[in-house]
């Protein structure tokens, strides 16, 4: 029985969805690359075969009905939480209050380019049952300033980029929440978002990406191209060579 | 004659590129998206008539050829000064002390994704003469940890992204020394990497990118084959819409 608290665990997923998003219009039910925006998290959170459910979150039941391909539920938002103001805090509290778990992880619509892997080895390491919130950041080892004053660098040394300490920056792309922390520190008046014992787990810097503009849906969107259909290796080669 | 300082600056490019990169091998001859990597570089700094002259600088005479068909001078780097352990500093010693000029920019060949728009303004930031060392950063507002620790905000609110104090990472695509000034810290034995008045430069995201890995090659050919051949915006409509 030692080893039941991991075995046990019930870890739903749950994919937020709006459809009035502002700065990319309806990027969810946009296409990229071949098929809706938001059937990439649906797809990557089956296949990862994770979770002990998956839920889409939205007032929208068109949502419901792109889900039922993937064997995923549909969770009604109320109109209320759906508009501009809500925050991501209320609507998740709100699907927690209704829904019994261990743990709940954020797959965010806004990462197509996620690994099926990742989300296998984000949920691996929440199940290991040391923490209360996982974040998944980007890491990265380059110059950075901050406050106009450098970070991680001393301007009378140029270092090699590997040697540099590196920042962690968070991507939302799979976020994690211990369901009953969550639910006591929102009850309490607290912030829950980072709440309890923290850790950060880092995914791939080509499976994080933003989707405010249209500049950032094209970089997803080459990415995905490129994964489809990589292109054959070719060098120039002068007649000098 | 108060303007003379400008009209006459004396501004040059060079562009280095090695034959003997290590991670992603030969890489600047080797195609992406229909080109090789280095003509990418080439053709922007052409394009984008903002200098006196552009020169590659390379042991391999074969990026002479390369350059030729875009007006393109030829640096012959010394050998000594092309292997894994030269640095750039070195190298750009060595171009500055047989190219006179006010400014020396340096366009790395592993930025195929720059705009020539970008350049221009670069170098008309360049121009205007208030710094001796310009580099070129993307700005993020994300949540970001340095050293374990929150750097930019608090673990007791979750704020929007809009609301957080950004990072700024060097990125290299473009950077700007005054030549005076680097030739004067080199041969005093300082690091003229970051020397004298130092200024940023804020560069759209989508435009820098890393080429160490693979995945970072299929990134950049994702961003260039999506601005070349844009997808159709389409959108999913249910028939319960």
């Amino acid at each position: 029985m030692v080893c039941c608290t991991i075995i046990c665990m019930r870890i739903l997923a749950m994919i937020p969805a709006r459809m009035g998003s502002k700065r990319i219009v309806r990027k969810n039910v946009r296409y990229m690359a071949g098929q809706p925006l938001i059937s990439y998290a649906m797809s990557l959170a089956a296949q990862s075969k994770a979770f002990d459910q998956i839920w889409v979150n939205s007032e929208e039941p068109v949502f419901g009905e792109i889900g039922k391909q993937f064997g995923i539920r549909y969770h009604a938002r109320p109109a209320e939480l759906a508009n501009d103001i809500a925050t991501n805090r209320e609507f998740t509290y709100e699907f927690l209050k209704q829904h019994d778990c261990d743990f709940l992880v954020m797959v965010n619509s806004t990462s197509p380019v996620l690994r099926v892997q990742t989300i296998m080895h984000f949920v691996n390491f929440v199940k290991r049952d040391e923490y209360d919130t996982v974040l998944s950041v980007v890491s990265e080892r380059a110059e950075t300033f901050f406050k106009e004053q450098p970070l991680n660098f001393s301007l009378g040394e140029k270092r090699p980029s590997q040697a540099l300490e590196p920042t962690q920056k968070v991507v939302w792309a799979l976020t994690a929440w211990r369901r009953s922390t969550f639910l006591k520190l929102q009850e309490s008046g607290e912030c829950p978002v980072f709440g309890g014992r923290l850790s950060t787990f880092e995914i791939p810097k080509d499976e994080a990406c933003d989707l405010d503009t249209e500049e950032d849906w094209r970089i997803a969107e080459g990415i995905l191209l490129s994964r489809q259909r990589p292109f054959p290796q070719k060098y120039f080669e002068s007649i000098q060579l």
